[in-house]
């Protein structure tokens, strides 16, 4: 190996440009003169920009649209033009350009190094060949990619991942997905919505296994209302695909794909013109070098500062999906928040005790929103969860019908659970279902992380008529 | 006059049978042997259900639907048809039925009387001849009237109230609304959005007086984009209608009007085929004989018990907006709450010092909703009511701009606004405007309820990508 340049220094390098990666980048030299890199090999803004979130939504939110505009006496509606649908998409990942992102981190004063980045020692950052030396930190935000399963035959038929499912360029007839968790379940409800006939195979017995089971159960009625096939307890055994081609992101590879799948009772065959594989994660830690720094293989443990466990030196951070504490890019983000201030106050040589320098709220006041049809909005813990925590544990659930519900349209369907601490009469998680109750979810989390006890919640009035109503009606069944 | 048929007995009579006479009764009498009437004239359900705020939401919503169907690419959307969308608001009045709100009473256990009811003396109620004796508490919850001003010719001319726009069964060609205030922003909105041409004479230089001057702005804005002539320091000084006829509520009740309206710099004549006062509300107590209780004619004044004051004994509330605390249905209902809470106590001889015994959110945590397009959502005190009233006030604002917002429909517009106590480091109000901004508000009333500092609001993640996300742009900001 030939002898790199010298280094190039930086305060702060941050490997990966994700969302996580860029507020840890951005925190950790506000205010001041410091400096920072992002190391990215592919896109600034990472998957959640490009390959994620942003084209995901884009292309739940026409559907979910239109079927309240179909509900409701007085708009007459047709759709969804799946072209139209498709070109916001495109506009929404900026056509895979980046160059708006780089300009963001120009302007917050943060270069971009293109190129994959490797650890190669203690602050030391090498990316193809070139050599970046931290003047303080080092932060490993590099997420994760689709895990695709050792089923015989799926790789050879190069089943779609979520990068093809959300860049869809045609939309397969027919499509299997393979897995039953968030990505399988946004996929199955915009597939759909955009005319494939969808069969989902999940090997469990239910949808988003971490959730209250109403929400799983109300999730797989959705889907099914819109046609789709779910079936559970099932996972495929063999996959065939004789005429198969990688014609790109998004686009059918190949022609039909025969796949075997296995139940309890025996096995069926089914055909399809695309498989979409949902089958979980794998850290992109494999080019990362973790072993120069004395790390195993795979996700990176981190403590609540989001500093690397077992290195030594406090100059190796991990944020966002390859820390494996949450998968969620708004948490990632946050940790990225909390990262940076760490760097930052270290580096100023301020104390790091106050409750800004630690990621409390990834433990147990977590909110997700999966954009399903319905919606599923949820925070903190599940019952169950909340019990298997040891706490003693009140509940109470309605379904949302209250005026601003009606109002909204005409076949609003939803519910509403709160997970009570009795000991000290605050709420330890909260999950809604129905239509945009994504946007109701904040409230709780606030509730939440705020520890506002039942009885102040009593004097927090929802306005009228509004959806927010049935927080009253939770109340109200509670006080009994 | 005769001497009445001997006194029917009940532990409690509430006069008035809208929402907040509804929970007043249904609190006191709650897990008790406890009796109870409403007495109510016209319709059980209250102003509120049949010609305030159900009507007017039901008008509004496929408006502001549609306007969102029409900007989401992929949606070919149609309408508004008049009849559907008021068909559908006849469904939502039940056709000014109210047998559905008399079984609720009945359900819990509540007689409902029909008729006027008038204060006959201590823990007496008479109505139309028969007299009423309560055992333990009497509620006047009579609510308030539209008051229609002493403009030449403005009564001859018939003209609509908040009743007649909200129960409208043909649209005028064109309207004139005299008003500034919530029915007259939300009905020039919903009347444009049916096909009238809509003007607004405003007596001051605003729309929303009480709001912050941002949300006035925009609200004043999107209806003038919607083509709604709004004119500001104007007011009608002159109403001509040679051919006039009351025709019906709702109903254009006879031929043009002609209306002078006077500015600072002189008059100018309109022509239009329907005039909508929206310029007030006068309490509803002109036959409650208030006078046989020692009060004086008007609103009734009360502690935040919701007992009236100057009446001793303990045995005189009244709620909602004839009390003249908050002219919100939510918040006489809230009311309705609390002083059933205290009637309960106090007949069982419970004591009522604790926080569930005082009406506390009606000072300065009363969240609103106008349903215009944008929406109109604050929480709490403006900026000028909180350094009014004295506080040490730091603000933070911005544009509603994030992923959600721009995914949700491709015209998003919003802003939003936090008062901040910097004593406290703790929210005293919030402000937010745009689309379907109503449901992003109790986020906000828990946070000011529960007295939450920002310091942990830090910690409470909206998630990606909702519209919830301007709280972490909010504070980010603040953070500078």
């Amino acid at each position: 190996m030939n002898s790199p340049v010298p280094a190039a220094e930086y305060d702060v390098i941050v490997i990966g440009g994700g969302p996580a990666g860029e507020n840890a980048a951005a925190y950790a030299i506000a205010n001041s003169d410091r400096t920072a890199a992002i190391v990215e090999r592919e896109l600034v803004g990472g998957e959640c920009s490009y390959w994620a979130c942003i084209p995901s939504k884009a292309l739940l939110r026409p559907g979910h649209l239109l079927a309240a505009a179909r509900h409701m006496p007085g708009i007459t509606a047709d759709g969804l033009d799946v072209e139209a649908v498709l070109r916001r998409r495109d506009e929404f990942v900026h056509d895979h350009d980046d160059s708006s992102q780089v300009a963001w981190a120009r302007d917050n004063r943060i270069d971009v190094v293109r190129g994959t980045g490797r650890l190669a020692g203690e602050r030391l950052v090498e990316v193809d060949g070139r050599l970046l030396r931290a003047g303080h930190a080092v932060v490993v935000a590099t997420g994760t990619g689709a895990n695709i399963p050792d089923t015989p035959g799926l790789r050879d038929a190069l089943p779609w991942t979520s990068r093809d499912a959300t860049n869809l360029h045609e939309v397969p007839d027919r499509v299997l997905i393979v897995g039953g968790g968030v990505v399988a379940s946004e996929a199955a409800t915009w597939l759909a919505a955009l005319g494939a006939r969808v069969i989902v195979s999940v090997r469990g017995d239910a949808l988003l296994g971490a959730v209250e089971p109403f929400a799983r159960e109300r999730v797989a009625e959705g889907l099914m209302a819109a046609g789709v096939d779910v079936r559970f307890g099932v996972a495929p055994v063999r996959v065939s695909r004789p005429d198969v081609a990688d014609t790109g992101e998004g686009r059918i590879h190949g022609g039909p794909v025969t796949v075997e799948l296995r139940d309890k009772t025996g096995t069926s065959v089914v055909e399809v013109d695309e498989i979409v594989v949902a089958a979980g994660r794998t850290p992109a830690t494999a080019d990362l070098g973790l072993a120069a720094v004395g790390l195993p293989d795979g996700y990176i443990e981190v403590d609540d500062r989001l500093g690397a466990r077992g290195v030594p030196g406090d100059w190796l951070y991990a944020v966002g999906d390859v820390n494996h504490r949450v998968a969620l890019t708004h948490m990632g983000k946050y940790q990225g928040r909390v990262c940076g201030d760490v760097i930052a106050a270290r580096a100023e040589g301020r104390p790091i005790d106050g409750p800004r320098f630690a990621a409390s709220a990834d433990h147990a006041q977590v909110p997700q929103v999966v954009f399903t049809a319905p919606e599923v909005a949820a925070v903190g813990l599940s019952e169950e969860a909340a019990r298997r925590a040891g706490y003693a544990v009140d509940t109470v659930e309605l379904d949302i019908a209250v005026a601003g519900s009606s109002l909204a349209r005409d076949d609003y369907a939803g519910h509403a659970k709160l997970v009570i601490d009795t000991a000290t009469d605050t709420l330890l998680g909260a999950t809604f279902v129905g239509p945009e109750v994504g946007e109701q979810l904040h409230a709780a989390t606030i509730a939440i992380v705020g520890a506002v006890p039942l009885a102040t919640l009593w004097h927090a009035v929802p306005a009228f008529p509004a959806v927010s109503e049935f927080w009253l009606r939770l109340l109200e069944a509670r006080r009994g």
